[in-house]
């Protein structure tokens, strides 16, 4: 097929260019930031559940706030002083940066953060491609994983939504079975 | 120093477990979804200011949305045919799943998205590591992109945050500076 005919062509994409700028070509997309209320919780959360190891952690104490680094990275390779630490982990792809700003945890006032998911929408939610997405639901499910929307569920089957412990959604797929789920609804 | 010394050792992190469950092994942290107003425009500064290729496009006429997949990947090597594309899209690390609801970009009445950093706050930004952070910030400024913070402002020296078209942060930073900048404020 000729490249026009492609969804992705600039031709069908008003607004696309497609030969990126040359002073672009060693940008990363290294991290997504959001806040969390209790980093006990969610720690435990994105290492025991879904696997990610800690990269970096950094104190502001002028500031009131921790940022924790997680990602899928084999952190036996980082470097263990910290300044060597934060520059492996700024140049690894796909960080999720978890924002603790201090007190939220135990502040009876604080009301939880937004998800972006009702008024005012904005950010959606993270997304993990999973080896089995049957097999990671039903772990979820032993692990107790709150479910926004299950794999039988809705207009999308085949895909489900877990939450995250501030109710961030979090989209769980699979290589195995996401052609079919995109095919049937697109 | 002994492991435990470190700052992201496990004994200095309630909550963290650094033994990831081999159920977790494969997983990727894929994407990062927001909703955008107006796709032509979005397009126009991921691609051209941003230098990110468009991976996948999905219409769901049955739900009036589109998804647009963006990342630094060469897309070249992806499939062209629509399922193969697919999957090679959600295998990726790291790529933005921008999301247009039909009719936003000439309705009037709407309002616009939501950071999530002005009340209700959640969501806080990405963040795009650069070859060299002066030049991308000269570059920024010269293609008229607005920022919410510049170089020099602020506590945090040596990083800024630019803005998407929808208002969305986009925090920029370089592997030469981003370790002092983090010594300096942690």
């Amino acid at each position: 097929m000729a490249s026009s005919d492609l969804k992705e062509s600039a031709a069908n994409n008003p607004g696309l260019h497609t030969t990126p700028d040359e002073a672009t070509k060693d940008y990363i997309m290294q991290q997504t930031m959001y806040r969390i209320k209790d980093p006990k919780v969610s720690l435990d959360f994105y290492s025991r559940v879904l696997g990610m190891s800690l990269l970096k952690r950094v104190d502001v104490p002028e500031l009131k706030f921790t940022l924790y680094f997680m990602g899928y990275e084999d952190v036996s390779k980082a470097p263990s002083d910290p300044y060597g630490r934060t520059v492996w982990t700024f140049g690894r792809a796909a960080t999720i940066e978890l924002t603790h700003n201090w007190g939220t945890e135990s502040d009876p006032e604080f009301k939880g953060y937004h998800t972006g998911n009702s008024e005012p929408r904005g950010f959606g939610h993270i997304g993990i491609t999973v080896d089995d997405v049957n097999k990671a639901c039903e772990r979820f499910e032993r692990l107790g994983v709150e479910f926004v929307k299950k794999l039988d569920a809705g207009k999308m089957k085949g895909i489900a939504f877990i939450k995250d412990p501030d109710g961030y959604w979090i989209e769980i797929f699979d290589l195995k079975t996401i052609g079919d789920v995109i095919s049937r609804c697109s």
